[in-house]
């Protein structure tokens, strides 16, 4: 059975981050699971530097996001990262966002991140230091 | 049958917009379908403000981006928003984003739009001055 | 003698805010300093919601940036926000932002914020729940 | 006595650049005057990759805002920006933002520019290719 690999982190909206009508502009969230992603590579060894000093990229291929409910300015929201087991060459992050407060569950999304050379080319086989990870992991 | 409600923008790809990998930043896309959207609201009489003076507003509770190429700076983008038939109260839109130079497919994506009323409440049932804009509009 | 009212804030630089050449993109430190803002307005009793609460808006009026050095993906910065006492209807910040790692000094900035009431106009005498503030802190 | 180099954009305000008191966030005012800096550019011959390619960066090194009045959702504005003639190795712009509407002052601004090398060390003496620029430009 493979381990659970979670990363929890806190955010505090900002005045900027929230649009006109008081709620956080739709296009943010991105960057909220962006720093989820990082502190998630932070905990794991999967950080943006050490794909790159293994020779990759990992650019987002595909992110896919419900909204469930708003924030607003000072809300405190919890964004919880879990990285989904899969095979081949690619990342996949499941995402829960919710409100601090009251729980309210914010957003649902997930992220599928590729894996590209320096050359700028597709991997289509899984990088070894890719498999390396999963097996230190146990995931 | 019904028309095919479709509006194009060009947009060239700002300095600000690519990141240390001189890719445009994935969470910049969300803004260009934005854009697209603003555009689609001004040519069709869908725009922000009209929704709003209907008493709602249009919140974004679903998008999908599937990126398929990079684009970096300085290149022309072409963003095709397309107005998806559906019935009740929502509003769905489909996106192709293209290189201007090649014709490249850089993005496919989808958004769903619901109504909220002033009071924060959604909308469940198609609000009278959508039916009225589909009528107008044939779609 | 007034007080010396002064917050510090850490930001480590995230990946979305580096541009195509390493550094930080120079449009992002307004938003550094505004997290400096928000965080000294929650220390001392000034944030945004007290503001508007008390009838007021203070948008900035004036943001003068000197950049010393730069900063890079990862880079750890220290934000330090002096309040400059000052006569009249208006909040005057200076800030200065340096690296963790080595001290280095990134920036030297202020801001000039003015008063607006709800209906838009601009605040000439100084509002009474500032000189409150001022009486209460000792500045 | 030399030219007046100058060149005019045309922005209008997006729904993502409006603060939640509808106001554009005054942080999104340093993306227009860079938006003017590469129109500039790109009509003069003086744009990035020029800059880049002649072996140089040229990172802002220094921006003053002054905000004179509010913008809106939906408001169109004309940036202005004009060379300032100076000596040395640098670059530095004068700004101002106006309401196409009504024509009113929104904000006066100015940048300068330094610029560096690719082995990141600042430039004391008047590059070059700004040397030629000049020349040519008669400025």
């Amino acid at each position: 059975m493979s381990n659970l690999l979670q990363t929890t982190i806190k955010i505090r909206v900002r005045f900027s981050e929230v649009d006109s009508i008081n709620m956080v502009w739709h296009g943010n969230y991105v960057q909220y699971l962006e720093d989820a992603r990082e502190a998630f590579g932070h905990q794991y060894g999967m950080e943006y530097m050490h794909i790159f000093n293994s020779g990759y990229l990992a650019p987002v291929a595909d992110i896919h996001l419900q909204y469930k409910s708003t924030a607003s300015i000072d809300d405190e929201l919890v964004v919880v990262i879990t990285y989904r087991p899969t095979r081949g060459a690619k990342l996949v992050f499941d995402y829960e966002i919710r409100k601090t407060s009251d729980n309210t569950l914010v957003m649902v999304a997930e992220t599928t991140q590729l894996f590209v050379t320096r050359n700028g080319e597709f991997e289509v086989s899984e990088p070894p230091f890719l498999t390396e990870w999963k097996k230190k992991c146990n995931v």
